[in-house]
């Protein structure tokens, strides 16, 4: 018997993005998205919303530029801390322990310890609510030369990647392997 | 020692949400959508990103609705399966065996048997190159009686929905409990 729980925001399995941010001082931050992913495959996009008064909207606005940083299990509290001090007041990269990376190619800074990092240029800005869409082109992605696999992308049994539950307010890790995707040509 | 890999839609943990759609007919399909998720908290809002040839894409441009279906584990070939076949040559749900529910409040059917089912009309299009990205206003969420948590809210440990990597092609089922999220006020 299905049950209606009203307007919710759940879809269970949500990736832990870290955004990378410069401040108008040049001060380097990083803020943990709950909502994002990729968006488009031609030419290769990723999204995230954000509030306009988290401190990363300015830097967003400001800079036209993001990372996208992927923080493995063992960094879970960095990750979650990110996502509930405000950059106003603290600076997140010196209290986390964490060390900004100038990506080079655009004006944002990637987290060095986190072994896939996202290189991303503004190019669209929704207005959806009281969250403001980004979608970011990828011009870039870093990996940790370690957590590369034989087929010369990052490997996720190495990375070990977590996620976030909204419903639990939980972070889960990653299990064992399914099957093969879009393999299925026949279900009978 | 960092690698650049070039321009890739890498995330490493994708949601599955399997899209629901009637067709001009009237007849019912789904498409595992490889982008997506939720972007704004108020309104309660998901986006799904479809490419022009996809059969889905006429149906939600048509009809202004869609829904989106948390597949669990055990059915990952039925979910893997709607990525590849399309609705334009199969009816896919009388081939997978699933159960189109018309959801009612908008045109749109949900899968009976995937335990999270997301109700949602059309608020925005966006185009962003070779996908374009449908927002949907979450108008309702129902869940299987069944599978709810003493918080009334879907329980993640219980449905075990599973995670699509793109870099090794794979999908994944969720691991163990790591931490409650947003209570590291502190990091040292």
């Amino acid at each position: 018997m299905k049950k209606s729980i009203g307007k919710r925001t759940i879809l269970l399995t949500h990736p832990v993005l870290i955004v990378g941010t410069y401040d108008e001082t040049g001060r380097p931050d990083i803020m943990a998205a709950s909502w994002g992913g990729i968006c488009c495959s031609e030419p290769p996009c990723v999204a995230i919303s954000v509030r306009k008064q988290r401190y990363t909207y300015n830097n967003i606005v400001n800079n036209k530029a993001f990372t996208i940083n992927i923080p493995p299990e063992k960094y879970v509290r960095e990750a979650d801390y990110s996502g509930v001090v405000s950059g106003r007041e603290i600076d997140k990269f010196k209290e986390s322990g964490l060390t900004p990376v100038n990506s080079g190619i655009v004006i944002a800074p990637y987290v060095k310890e986190f072994p896939v990092n996202l290189i991303c240029k503004l190019v669209h800005t929704f207005e959806l609510g009281i969250h403001t869409q980004f979608i970011g082109e990828i011009l870039d992605v870093l990996v940790n030369e370690e957590v590369l696999a034989k087929n010369g992308l990052p490997d996720i049994e190495i990375i070990k990647p977590f996620i976030y539950d909204t419903a639990s307010r939980q972070y889960f890790s990653i299990g064992q392997r399914l099957t093969e995707a879009y393999t299925t040509k026949r279900i009978k």
